[in-house]
């Protein structure tokens, strides 16, 4: 979300949510309880990632020009959003959300909501299934340029959204494909990436590299 | 799938995959291996029920005029999203995923493929949650006619598609909000739903109201 309001220049303030906290607010603007909410000043409350993401292409998109980061054809949007939902799904479920529940949660949650000590297979099934993930983003940049297309789309912003997550904790073993590495050098250098390599996660440093454009 | 190609009058050819068994055919179609995918004649593989569903909107769409199923304006149409990945997601994950899993996936999969004997537990979550499910679909009647509005969207469709699966299983207490009951009455006498309601199931049979339309 926070890339897709960069780059369309959308100015936010910024609510953090812990995840482990019921939030009667929260529930008031999304009834799923969920995260992220964009709170639109004349439409209200718009919950979801990509409920937003297809809010925003049709309500700020114009403002870009031609590059709104969701193409023109209904073929080449539904192959963004079939890979939206491969990173935001499949990739989330198989590796990022496995990193960010050991990694992270375990340690900010209270022991009575899920705080505790990581889950070494958990961690390791990750470390295992980046490697087909960072494979099939190579694949797919050395056929299209960038993952979906020529163009940059909200498919490279999912995906490169994701594996910021995993490059924080120093999870991404990116020798293993040089095309996605690069891919990733190129989204990385963006102006809308800034505000994301400033980012900190309370008790927990970023990987050296984390931050590097030439990593 | 099967309900908005019905409402948008496209003739398919279906063709079932058993979710046991790995298909070399579907994984060149969607490399997620999962359905439903729309094959179409000049676009190809279209994958993911909401991907298929924006792309038949999109392509499709003006052929039934106003009533295309997704609303005009921005604000609109994210409520649309929304409560289509509340149906699809949120009451398959809480309710209907784990009806079907339980009382016919695992009669019919092999016992090497998932196969035995459904766990009460979690037939006994799904009794449970879906109450709420129920209540929360009358609370949004009341309010807007359809789900998402005045209009027929994809979120009736997605709503009835999943509640209809839990109906087979004689599973859907309607008694609990006369509202919903009334709603999916209405969207049940659909020309749309003829075929969905005169689907068998291998090895288990409707509940007697199932395909009665005055239930």
């Amino acid at each position: 979300m926070r890339l897709i309001l960069a780059e369309y220049g959308e100015a936010v303030e910024l609510v953090e949510m812990p995840p482990w906290v019921r939030s009667e607010d929260l529930l008031a603007l999304n009834p799923a309880g969920t995260v992220p909410v964009f709170v639109d000043e004349t439409d209200g409350p718009i919950a979801g990632a990509t409920v937003i993401a297809e809010y925003l292409a049709e309500t700020r998109g114009s403002r870009v020009g031609e590059s709104t980061l969701m193409p023109i054809t209904p073929a080449d949007r539904a192959e963004v959003r079939r890979l939206v939902s491969w990173f935001l799904d499949k990739l989330d479920d198989e590796v990022v959300g496995y990193l960010i529940t050991e990694k992270v949660l375990k340690r900010l949650a209270p022991a009575s909501n899920g705080g505790g000590s990581p889950d070494a297979a958990a961690i390791r099934a990750a470390r295992s299934n980046i490697r087909y993930h960072l494979r099939y983003i190579g694949y797919l940049v050395t056929r299209r340029n960038c993952l979906a297309g020529r163009e940059l789309t909200f498919a490279d912003l999912a995906a490169a959204a994701e594996l910021s997550c995993a490059d924080y904790l120093g999870e991404v073993p990116w020798e293993e494909d040089a095309t996605a590495k690069e891919w990733y050098a190129r989204v990385k250098s963006r102006p809308s990436f800034r505000e994301i390599l400033a980012d900190k996660v309370r008790g927990s440093l970023p990987a050296t590299h984390y931050a590097d454009l030439d990593f």
